[in-house]
């Protein structure tokens, strides 16, 4: 096996010099550092302990492409992922995707230019197209919280339809037959299989969807009180409301109780996702709920265990039951 | 200027394999790889355009060490360091050190592993005396929402002993005298600097401390239920609280509510931080505002800036008024 001393030998720099770079000391110059490495990899050296060479060697790494940074969505998500990085002795990196393209691109050129290849991804401005390109070329990303036909082994997603369509259906059994849905103005791909879902349920009832009802708003806690607003404008032709996602549902029920509306007895509302603590709720939000930080918990072990494993890809919504739905 | 042909021949490899390092093609052994960027780092080779080498070029990255990843208080640190990132063109790496001096450590290794030398690090495990050593190693660390002393050129901070002592002078000037204060059980450093904040408006204002109106809890939204369970198991000898941070504050709030004492008329609160959207609370939430995401960024330019920078390090804590505060 290959020693310090050879090491030194073929990149021509003594031995102290080697170590300094084994043990990543700050006063050796680039140049130096990237000589040593590639001697040390070319004779095979292997580091001890849990000293680390700078040079390709990102197998210590585990890397996660949010869509941002501050959301309770994507903590909780980081948070199932950085459970399995853990376990398996990696670090975990997180960058941000911004739901753009490119930036999503470049946050994950970064982590492979860092010798990171196994990479859970949180995409929503790729197509399915050019991820289904990237996952064959890189066996190690797995694509989270998004079902990409044809590359199911790599993805890891929520049946969204069935989540707003549970919700839907629940208001229906209560007896509610004018059902608000508030929706989001950003294009991404949940957006429509959210809003089906709830379609579905209402045409099961048999009841025919009014346009008044639709509230397409921007992201955030904003959009959720603009909502509001709106339906109190059109003199609030429903008795319950099914919401995008909890923030929505949280912003829209401040307003309402402002108004005095009361919750549930005039305005019966569901959320989804289930990703803010009961506690922010008065009453407690009925959601549905989204096990991101699982979704991300499998994701992690898929990229690390690879395509060949059994582990669930297909989540399942489920109806959590609290207190801001009433029966009619 | 070294050329492409220049990097073959020092590296020993065709034309082609260093075109495929320079693109990051997946298909070159990590042996070659090194090779050729060694020969690159040899010669001064230029990368053109935002084509990047993978070897001792940490200048693109801008790392940030949080202590949890799923915290609304570390969504707006990262999204204030993300800010200056991108306007600096650099990505941002997190990496979380969950309050463990061990941890901090590992993910300040993988940085510069990485080639990373700006890094913004929230550290709440390790020594002042193991920060000022590392500061001095490492010129582009800026350590954010804490103050050692003697480094204070690499830290911004907040005055922290400040901001409680503004939330209680505010409720003993309406009219309160005695008020409790929920303390956290882990030992951070700013735990003191809060409790002596309150201490020393009751202080001034000749208010002898009731060792009843005191409850340590551990961190999160659980803490505060039990905090306001114990408060009124006590017959609630208080008329107003303050609040270490806003989970404290909202979970206790939810609490009172649901055994009908109604706030802020029996029980006026005030919570620390302003980390959490309005509309979660109801009364909306009178609080200190921790000017986080602002310290973040500032901290980052720092990082990237040097410490000869004139920017503010000191952060003076705000209160917020709203609601939740009652006039005796």
């Amino acid at each position: 096996m290959a020693t310090i001393k050879d090491v030194a030998k073929v990149a021509g720099v003594s031995i102290a010099t080697v170590s300094r770079v084994i043990n990543r000391a700050n006063n050796v110059v680039p140049a130096t550092v990237a000589k040593v490495e590639a001697a040390m990899v070319e004779l095979g050296f292997e580091v001890q302990g849990n000293r680390r060479l700078t040079i390709n060697q990102g197998n210590d790494l585990l890397g996660l492409v949010v869509s941002r940074f501050n959301s309770p969505f994507y903590g909780l998500l980081t948070q199932g992922v950085e459970k399995i990085a853990r376990k398996h002795g990696r670090n975990l990196m997180v960058l941000s995707g911004e739901y753009d393209e490119a930036r999503e691109q470049e946050a994950i050129d970064v982590l492979l230019a860092k010798g990171c290849r196994n990479i859970v991804l949180h995409s929503k401005g790729m197509s399915d197209k050019v991820l289904t390109k990237l996952a064959k070329q890189l066996p190690g990303l797995v694509l989270v919280n998004r079902h990409v036909e044809g590359m199911e082994e790599q993805c890891v997603w929520l049946d969204n339809g069935e989540g707003t369509y549970l919700a839907t259906k629940h208001l229906i059994e209560q007896g509610h037959r004018a059902i608000a849905y508030i929706s989001c103005e950003m294009a991404v791909d949940d957006k429509a299989d959210r809003f089906n879902g709830y379609c579905r349920a209402l045409e099961e009832a048999g009841i025919s969807l009014d346009p008044d009802w639709i509230e397409e708003v921007p992201f955030g806690e904003q959009g959720g009180v603009t909502a509001a607003n709106n339906l109190l404008n059109k003199g609030l032709p429903v008795t319950a409301l099914v919401a995008f996602n909890d923030f929505f549902a949280a912003a829209a029920m401040q307003v309402f109780k402002e108004q005095g509306i009361s919750i549930p007895e005039r305005l019966s509302i569901v959320g989804f996702d289930d990703v803010l603590p009961e506690c922010y709720f008065s009453p407690k939000l009925t959601t549905i709920r989204n096990p991101i930080e699982s979704m991300g918990m499998n994701a992690a072990r898929l990229s690390i265990e690879g395509k060949d494993s059994a582990l669930v890809r297909a989540f399942q919504p489920l109806l959590i039951k609290r207190d801001s739905v009433h029966s009619l």
